[in-house]
């Protein structure tokens, strides 16, 4: 008989103490409370408030309170091929090229599920959204890492975010039998990179040579402030390989609603469908009501040309501090996260670093004094990064700026205490 | 390279119709419209309205829109913990025991995904809710079935559903030394069986005789018509290996909320935490807190009371048309279905089948002739047994009767159309 009964599977057993954790610890024991939180990517302020009606009134229909069919509410579907129709240049079939999952994690894990058989190989670009990797590693994937290099003179200017590249050899040599997918974000998070359509159809152009099912994280994609391309529109042999990931949390600034889909051809999505299904049987009734009413109501309230501006005019509003105290960022193409480069600021070389933050690169020790000395709390983008690839990020923060425009000016005069350690 | 980039993971890849497709869609081309569907357990009424307004309060509430702990809201799990810590008869630490899932379903699987590895066996009980199979063999693991064995005379007069009866000898035999978790339902879906002290006494003395934990399903917790335990309160050793799993969307009629959670000891439930949060990474944030208030006053509210009167209400109402046409049934000590054995229930030797019923046991043509003959749908329980076990199951049909009292007695009436069939 089994000796030990609460032995952990290894996929759940290795717990490093993750970046969530140490930062929201620091920020709990933090002396300057309240803490200024620009580190986790929630919005600090509620959804629009034709999207929060639509779910109060979801909420007194019976059939919005009980299970919603596993591939979504038709409603929703509809609303979401409706909307994206004309960015995808062709009319998507709501019930067979659109599936609703418990949010855009819930639907990669998804895909994953659907297509990763043990020892497949996943390509995921460094940075990475964290849990691409537990998602990929659950069904046995193993993940496969090429690095976006930051821009050369990142440390001594402020550059676009254009800036972080691929080395498109880097990726062919990262492609062999076993690759069956890769993993896009754009716009990118943590670089706030858009992907140019260039370097979209090199991508797509490999993974068709190459038999391999993209899977693109567009979830901030109606925050963007440069061109947007969706690699699915490139060519009908990429967009039969492509499956879309969107977020209805993101869109609506409700990251606590947990609605995200699928947007891909029919053979594909049917098993992405399959799988959550297993996984999470069918998603949340109301919200997924609300967000059908958000999609049909958002371009006669003038929303998405609304959200952009006011987030873009927060990244502006926030980086006037880097540039009043010289520290480069790199200048986001997309999304609500900023990268900001801090090489130039010294710690001091005997501050008290906690050993879990000590036996970290240095961005951890960067965010964990900010922390500590300022109030401001930011992610350290190195533990988005392998170990092998962490130097490349060591001097960065990331800061997530959508939030009320007063905390955004809390942050700055805060910020304005880094001054004293700038060499 | 790889042939064949749409080849789905096995995992996903064998779709046999199942019974809720064969169903709805034998539902949809009925021409008995509209049917009266007492199919699916989804409730036919909303959530009491202090819990609705909850929600509606919540939504107005930046915070309750965004990102929830992946273990769940503090407000929430301490609600759990005050609401638990009677029936366990302990003090339940809400920290540590208590860990909110995306619904009871995603909160199984991350049960799974925490302790079996692959080629772990996990002991099941036919019937089964469907979605325990596939949540085991995500992660590899094997499923072991022990048959309830149905009243010995189940087919010709009614009986108690506490006369589904397990064989220990069968249940002995069933453990191996790969055995790592066995699962529980009570009070049981689809049989309403609330398994007796004595039985549950049994199954945990094997448990830990053989370091075995015990997934208890009580999602249906409060709706019991006898004396009702919970296995965790049985032993301090049993409760060493206890995982319990509730439900927010069955407590509080809105199947669609995906609020769930699990409770047990901390060692169990911190790796059932860290699957949730690769699985789902967080629960949907306003309907945790909704549910967190349902908790805080449903006492002083009296909706436990009420809530389990008028489902024993519902059951006793409609069940009358059995006595009426004389077909037995098993009386349900728990729970909203009731099994009804149609064994007197002769088809018609001519009627025209499709394949895939005509394929199934004979539990499938009943339901495909009550759908298209008199427009009520019920649910073939023999897709809750192995094909070996189906026989035992294979002249009953399953009744969801959490529907309005009017919705009961159309069923009713619709119902006393089969007479002219019954020898």
């Amino acid at each position: 008989m089994r000796g030990d009964p609460f032995k952990p599977a290894a996929r759940v057993a290795g717990q490093r103490a993750d970046v969530w954790t140490i930062v929201n610890e620091a920020a709990a024991a933090s002396p300057k409370q309240p803490i200024v939180n620009m580190g986790q990517g929630f919005f600090g302020y509620n959804p629009p408030e034709f999207v929060v009606n639509a779910a109060k009134q979801a909420l007194d229909k019976v059939e919005c309170n009980q299970y919603s069919p596993t591939k979504g509410r038709p409603r929703l579907k509809k609303a979401i091929a409706d909307a994206y129709s004309p960015f995808f240049g062709r009319t998507l079939n709501p019930d067979t090229e659109v599936t609703i999952t418990t949010g855009a994690n819930e639907g990669m894990l998804s895909a994953f599920m659907a297509y990763v058989e043990p020892g497949d190989e996943v390509i995921v670009f460094e940075p990475y959204f964290d849990q691409y990797i537990s998602n990929i590693e659950m069904p046995g994937g193993k993940v496969v890492y090429v690095p976006l290099h930051p821009p050369e003179n990142g440390a001594t200017q402020t550059t676009s975010a254009a800036e972080w590249t691929l080395d498109f050899d880097e990726l062919k040599k990262a492609i062999t039998p076993k690759t069956r997918m890769i993993v896009l974000n754009t716009p990118h998070n943590p670089i706030g990179k858009v992907f140019s359509k260039e370097e979209l159809q090199k991508i797509g152009d490999l993974c068709v040579e190459n038999n391999i099912i993209i899977l693109s994280d567009e979830v901030y994609d109606r925050l963007y402030y440069v061109p947007f391309t969706r690699i699915a529109t490139l060519s009908p042999e990429i967009a039969a390989l492509t499956l879309t990931v969107g977020s209805g949390g993101k869109n609506f600034y409700a990251t606590g609603w947990r609605v995200g889909w699928l947007i891909g051809p029919e053979n594909l999505i049917k098993y992405v469908s399959a799988a959550h299904t297993r996984i999470c049987y069918s998603s949340v009734s109301p919200l997924q009501e609300a967000t059908a009413i958000g999609f049909e109501q958002a371009d006669k309230e003038g929303f998405w040309e609304q959200s952009k501006k006011e987030m873009k005019g927060k990244m502006d509003l926030f980086n006037q501090i880097w540039d009043e105290l010289g520290l480069p960022y790199s200048d986001p193409e997309g999304g609500y996260f900023v990268l900001v480069n801090l090489a130039r600021v010294q710690l001091p070389s005997d501050y008290p670093f906690p050993d879990h933050v000590a036996s970290r690169p240095r961005d951890f020790k960067l965010s964990w004094f900010l922390i500590k000395e300022l109030g401001v709390a930011a992610i350290p983008p190195t533990e988005f990064f392998t170990d092998q690839n962490a130097h490349l990020a060591e001097d960065w923060l990331r800061f997530a700026v959508c939030k009320d425009d007063k905390v955004l000016e809390d942050a700055k005069e805060r910020l304005r205490g880094l001054r004293q350690y700038i060499k």
